[in-house]
């Protein structure tokens, strides 16, 4: 059990997460361009970018998932401790650094040699977030004493059961990825959108909580 | 209607929005820049770069408007169900997709085979933004439910026909884009505009809210 | 007198504009980088760029006694009417296209013919940000039906007052830009930092508010 | 003692640095990449940028811990007078700077004569912002005043004194530096762990505050 002098309110914790979350899924679009030379033909050049669409609404959902599972857990908490803010810390390190596999997969499709390892790359990237938000799910659904009254535990726990199944499916298609990686590529934006489409609201909601 | 368990309150789905508004709107300016050869005439090279000043103030205003009648309708909201959530991350996607078409239109406006594709792109995605916001306005206006105690349905639906105008002006001006492109560049700032000087605030605002 | 209608609450206008804020004042140091043929001489090469670290520190200075100033007027206020969000989404647009003129002037500090137009143009739009946020200041302060009970009107003339004085250093600055450009970027450092310094903080302050 | 008109709460200085922390954070990754002709051996490619990926994680681990600090002290202050919001200011123009020798750091390792610099550079950019929020603590720590009731100044010197440490640990990694760069570089990256692995929570937390 924590001692008192570990705990964090979670409401600072919240917003500078949020700016986080919010950050990197607005620095994906940085990545996108047309070519110069695509100019003379640009409706040619513009549809050509479709593995930069593909990379940013994939990532972008995925990260829209994430956050509404970060949010989902952390109302329900009403302090974070020591070991929460540094599975924090590293969950939005990670988040942070989705822009990078999310540009390099977006340049390496319909490259031979290189759509396989970044596909890969990228599905490792998005694996760990999300094993990430599974374990502040599960670590702090198991300690009572990090939640709000009146929350039980098996409600946070129903939180990171939803994020978890993700987990199975993000090696699925990481396996996929060393046969078929642009298939593999699909396949991390179904995960995305799935993650979005099954998140749930809250029991207990107060407004403005 | 939606269940309990669907239900999330609005506070930090504002937070999350106000942060990716903010960000999409600062990005713009990454995209504008005086090429080095223009450093010998600079009061030239900065008026030549007036295409993007254009963009930016167009899209500027645009995404102003879209936080006004974004804050409008959420303020009155108590709870956002899953409907509400999916259609606000589609508009955030949306919005933080902005800057892309922004610096395509900026880059390719006075090259005559640019010219066109590129306004219409760029405006296809100032439209899809105000018809995302739209729909969320008209969603949680007709469902009653998930409003503030004291909030009649008709004060969303009001927020959401101030935007739905400008639609039909979109429609108008992507028209007019197929015969005269930068024309139709202005259009897209006078349809910005004028949603910002429509944009109504509130009738039961309490302070701090 | 604003209807009931034109009113808006001041949160997350604030909320929206610190965003605004804290990225603007964040992108500024994108600009600044070594070249690459200056890594044989590395300390040399930080070195030689101090206009870069000026025009940083300008802009910074700047922006931060700008949201000292921002956030003294919005908290004495109770609404927000039309007038003010447009004041407001103008003077955003100013404070975010800061990065634009900083980075020119940088570039331009030691290059006989670009020197003096960035300069100027960069102490343009400085002085565009501070007429704005002064004219927000007094706009509000004449209207004390926008205020938070128990505010004086001269509380917030008085803020606005401390802002306005820059208005006049700009002016005087700028004729010097004509005649001395170099000087005149120090000496637009010195009204940003005079800002900051004679920044005041609150008489009524709530925690927390 | 300050006047009561130096007197700022730290609502809005939260929520604004906040925002700073945040984007310098996710600012960093994108410094990252891969240049175009290692695409043929996409996975040497990526190992090969592992000094990017020391210098994202030092800035990033470093960053987590200030921003654990800063949080510790300002919710643990009523007002923030004038000394405390210009430290405050110089606090976020080092962090939103970090940007800049993290990337110049990454370009430089593995480079014989832009080693040494780089990392001193670094380094030193790391030392200043540990000073600036260590004094921030001192300062209010010996100012009952500015401390919210019930909160012993022992308390914000306590948070202090985990964040005065790293300095020496800076000087001494600094020193290491003049001989051996690469060594200093891994060195920063343990200092800045160890302050997010020292930072304590709240003895006095109300949820939500």
């Amino acid at each position: 059990m924590p001692t008192v002098r570990e705990r964090v309110d979670t409401g600072r914790t919240e917003a500078f997460s949020d700016g986080v979350f919010a950050i990197a899924v607005t620095l994906l679009v940085l990545e996108i361009s047309v070519p110069e030379d695509a100019f003379d033909n640009l409706w040619r050049g513009i549809a050509d970018q479709w593995p930069s669409y593909l990379a940013y609404f994939t990532s972008f959902s995925t990260v829209g998932g994430l956050w509404l599972a970060h949010h989902a857990i952390l109302r329900r908490m009403r302090y974070a401790d020591s070991t929460v803010i540094r599975l924090n810390l590293l969950l939005l390190m990670a988040v942070a650094f989705l822009p990078f596999p999310t540009s390099l997969v977006a340049e390496a499709i319909n490259r031979t040699s290189a759509e396989r390892p970044a596909v890969l790359f990228y599905g490792a990237s998005l694996l760990v977030t999300t094993a990430l938000i599974t374990a502040i799910g599960r670590y702090a659904g198991a300690r009572t004493e990090l939640l709000r009254e009146g929350v039980p535990a098996g409600d946070v726990l129903a939180v990171a059961s939803v994020t978890a199944p993700s987990l199975g499916f993000y090696a699925v298609v990481l396996l996929l990825a060393a046969l078929a990686p642009v298939v593999a590529a699909f396949g991390f934006l179904g995960v995305g959108l799935l993650a979005v489409l099954r998140a749930r609201g809250d029991t207990a909601g107060e407004p403005g909580g």
